[in-house]
């Protein structure tokens, strides 16, 4: 019982630990913000700095506001998408604008709108297709408007090189200012995130398949109405992680080298792990359905498969937590060697288990 | 054999139906996008309203390109988000600049800065909040921008009121021209979408059930090569459908009265009738790991089971189609009059079927 008792308290201090670590760094987060707005804000706060720029430094603050993300890998991938949208718009707008220079007005008028028309269209079917909107979305929107800003404005400025020049320069700046803050000022890693989310989904593996053992061997002697409390909200979580995997993935790989993470890093197994974490977490989802069914073998067939059916699961909670251990630490895991006898006499037991008690696993198919 | 053949081609011919209509809609939706560029565009290219609206025109572009969504309720929610956050932040920002307009220059400028850090990490942090996020996220952003650019242009020109008078009426202009083509020439609506994918879901659940019916039994004769191969993709993906559905929600409740669904319309049961059918989803895959495991009863006692489980599976896919139809065409059910003596007899089924083979589920335990 108190060992029980002590996994549990585990379990809390694990979802805790990390809800906290979350809060302190959306503080940090939020503080950086403020720090890169008022960075770019002295453009327009210092006299020789505005004398430089002028309005432009508009596009700063632009920047700084719509760049600065919370992992500094989404910075990065949105700041580039930014930069290589706006030199591929730009410079295709101002090729627009050139070609329309030499005709007369309605023809002009003409191009710029058949060009907005066309250019707005394709991109934008772009950005439907989901492999370039998982990546690069935010980069061909920023093509768009820019393609047609510089496009448009060919008609009326005569300065239309400069000013877009002029626009590059303070984005620049303003993207400098976010990469400075966003990397080198307690940096928030996605790379970090996505390596203890995987470790920590171990741990709600484990937590979960003590909690049905709990659930179905500890409430023997109690009423209906306690019965079916098994808290699986961390199993569940797991199941849904799927898109924020993938999106902290994708961050992970615009990271560049830091802490223990190495630059040909291979996040994509990352994913394959989480893919068949995901699929055990189906597993334990049922099998809660079937323990928390109505069709249930009598008290005491529960009782006499109970030792070894809490000797299976606690194994498998350990291997998983031994497992996820390995991984936050980094370490070659020793499992092999470790589990490999383990495995073994589980299986023995398994097969023990089923000739004698079949009927514990009935309610499976009862859908 | 010819009615299994009939079913899948109805299955395949569900999945066809849709990722065509879908590739319609992302034309249609390219082409809208196309149009409203052109339409905004229009106040550089003609004089007169160049004459009135003057370089401001560029917010309107700026509104299109950044709120014209897919679906009509992202680009109305945005758009109000948009305009909320302006008009806020604008007039926050004002405030604070009359505020600073009376001191020395030094002084002014710390106001500037102090306010420009406490609101931007205010708003940043709320940012991060999930149930802002969801809902706000881009209405903050913009409160952040246009208070930035208003408090900090408050230094330097004197009529910053008009400034943020014209800028807000050019982005209406963009806000209008978005809403109209957004919803009113051909519009796409997320309110659609949730429907029909709530609906084709239970297809898709029986698909899955008669793809693992067909797997078991089917195969029987066929060596071990060709087995595991059901297509379970579509109950794979109903069950990471959670954050897709649930901004679809968002959309729908932003979009006004249209077609059958009324105003006050019941956005949320789709949401918990999807989280059922993920249950269920999660059934059928824990199934197609219990028969496709290496742990198989011998041929005989599976052809022994071979009627009553097809039974079974096929009522279950017959029943699903039927909700899910009922679901598509807004029928009240009569499910209740139809299945009622269906789901008896299948109860009985099932119990008969414990008695006899306990065996078959053995295998649910062999995580």
């Amino acid at each position: 019982q108190p060992k029980k008792n002590k996994q549990w308290r585990k379990c809390l201090y694990t979802i805790w630990e990390m809800k906290y670590s979350q809060d302190t760094k959306r503080v940090i987060h939020s503080i950086k913000v403020g720090i890169a707005l008022v960075f770019v804000s002295l453009l327009y706060l210092l006299d020789p700095l505005f004398k430089e720029v002028g309005e432009n430094a508009m596009w700063a603050i632009m920047t700084v506001v719509v760049v600065f993300e919370f992992y500094a890998g989404a910075t990065l991938s949105k700041g580039i998408n930014r930069g290589v949208g706006t030199i591929l718009g730009g410079s295709l707008g101002c090729l627009a604008a050139i070609l329309a220079d030499d005709s007369g007005y309605i023809v002009k008028a003409m191009i710029v709108a058949v060009s907005v028309f066309g250019f707005g269209s394709l991109a934008t079917y772009m950005r439907t297709i989901p492999s370039i909107k998982k990546k690069y979305d935010y980069g061909v929107m920023i093509f768009i408007l820019t393609f047609n800003l510089v496009v448009v404005s060919g008609l009326r400025a005569d300065t239309v090189l400069q000013l877009a020049r002029q626009r590059l320069s303070t984005i620049g700046m303003g993207f400098a200012v976010c990469i400075f803050i966003s990397l080198l000022i307690f940096p928030i890693w996605a790379s970090d995130e996505l390596h203890n989310n995987t470790s920590s989904k171990f741990d709600k593996l484990a937590c979960s398949i003590e909690g049905c053992l709990d659930e179905y061997f500890g409430t023997m002697g109690r009423d209906k109405e306690n019965q079916g409390k098994v808290n699986l909200s961390g199993c569940k979580s797991l199941l849904y992680s799927k898109s924020t995997d993938e999106s902290l993935a994708n961050f992970a790989k615009w990271e560049p080298w830091h802490g223990k993470f190495g630059i040909k890093y291979p996040w994509g197994k990352y994913l394959e792990i989480g893919e068949i974490l995901r699929e055990l977490g189906t597993l334990i989802l049922s099998l809660n359905g079937c323990i928390t069914s109505s069709r249930q073998p009598s008290q005491e067939s529960r009782q006499s498969i109970k030792d070894s059916c809490e000797l299976i699961g606690l194994s498998l909670a350990w291997m998983l937590r031994k497992l996820g251990e390995s991984i936050l630490k980094m370490r070659k895991s020793r499992t092999k060697v470790l589990l490999s006898p383990k495995l073994k006499s589980l299986k023995q037991d398994l097969g023990l288990l089923h000739n004698i008690k079949p009927q514990e696993n009935e309610d499976s198919v009862a859908v």
